[in-house]
């Protein structure tokens, strides 16, 4: 089968949106033909549709730039990465928060007793400066890319603010959530263009 | 052992440089009571010596703020990252190319062959953005978090500019490297405030 014959290309995060996503596309009769996650490309040939296999902060990316016509990817992302995107709808699974936390024998009890220039550790940097600009605090964001939860351990600012599922990472770390800032599920999601033009072939997605 | 008995952090990344990092301390006689990778914190209680290990991109951000006084990173993030850190030294070990890259059956044999508004994907903007200015070319960056190898693939984009070791990523995905960017090896770094308050703890790396 060459890419020619290929009618969507779907982007799909590896990490905890996965399975569910596969389960998603799989009520639509599309079954890729290898799950491994050393490949990066998968087909189903009978539905005519590709898969990318990629990091949930490549999706809002490949989609936006129309090397995938759909993808999944979590509303933290969106609002963090806000991409020229067609949201299509919420699909429900992924469920998870974006939090802020602090240590439990902290006196924090809430954002308000943060200390003036606290350090905030953050993946999501757009969606902390939203936060403490809506909160009015002064705070610095701090951007790490992994284990944030390392930070106040380690002394690297007062708080975090980072998704939480279940919450035993946070609790493994002695660190407790102590304001909810948005809750958050996969969404699909459509190139602006291909959603214009590959509407028909789409259409099982949007009931 | 308590925290405060610690004479030195260091920061220490996961991935490529790991081994060689361990290694290298290891000349120091600092050896840790664990290397197991879900632990992100480890003690040589003799040497009083504190390891945090930490993504690539997270060694600069903890060295910089002061949670970490020596670090081991890539020169490729130091340049990417920029940070306000002292670097010690070239440590020799980890050596990579950053490279800009193009698919095997392209026409494009220098940068000076890429479209006009070409997009370029990559995980180094910044290095990127560099290159693009001092080439003069017009190119679009667009930034990935993970298997940038993909994005010609797919069609995001003409040309990749990504770390290369081995080559055999480049290889396997039918990508050849056209133009070297940047040659990278591990380099020591300290905190500005340690390197000055600590410097007779941190002697035996300085020589």
């Amino acid at each position: 089968m060459k890419d020619k014959d290929i009618e969507l290309t779907i982007a799909i995060p590896k990490g905890y949106l996965h399975d569910e996503g596969y389960q998603y596309l799989s009520k639509f009769g599309i079954n890729f033909d290898s799950k491994s996650s050393r490949e990066l490309v998968f087909y189903d040939r009978k539905s005519k549709v590709k898969a990318l296999l990629v990091r949930p902060s490549d999706v809002n990316v490949y989609v936006e730039h129309g090397s995938a016509d759909l993808g999944i990817v979590g509303l933290d992302l969106l609002k963090e990465q806000s991409p020229d995107v067609v949201k299509i709808k919420n699909l429900g699974f992924g469920y998870c928060k974006l939090v802020l936390a602090v240590k439990k024998d902290s006196p924090y009890k809430d954002s308000n007793d943060l200390p003036a220039n606290c350090k905030i550790a953050t993946k999501f940097t757009r969606l902390a400066n939203d936060y403490i600009q809506k909160k009015g605090l002064i705070a610095e964001v701090v951007k790490l890319y992994g284990s944030v939860e390392l930070a106040p351990i380690v002394g690297l600012g007062d708080a975090i603010i980072d998704l939480v599922a279940t919450g035993s990472t946070l609790k493994a770390n002695n660190l407790i959530p102590i304001e909810t800032i948005l809750e958050s599920t996969a969404f699909l999601i459509a190139n602006p263009v291909s959603f214009k033009f590959k509407k028909s072939r789409m259409s099982p997605f949007l009931m």
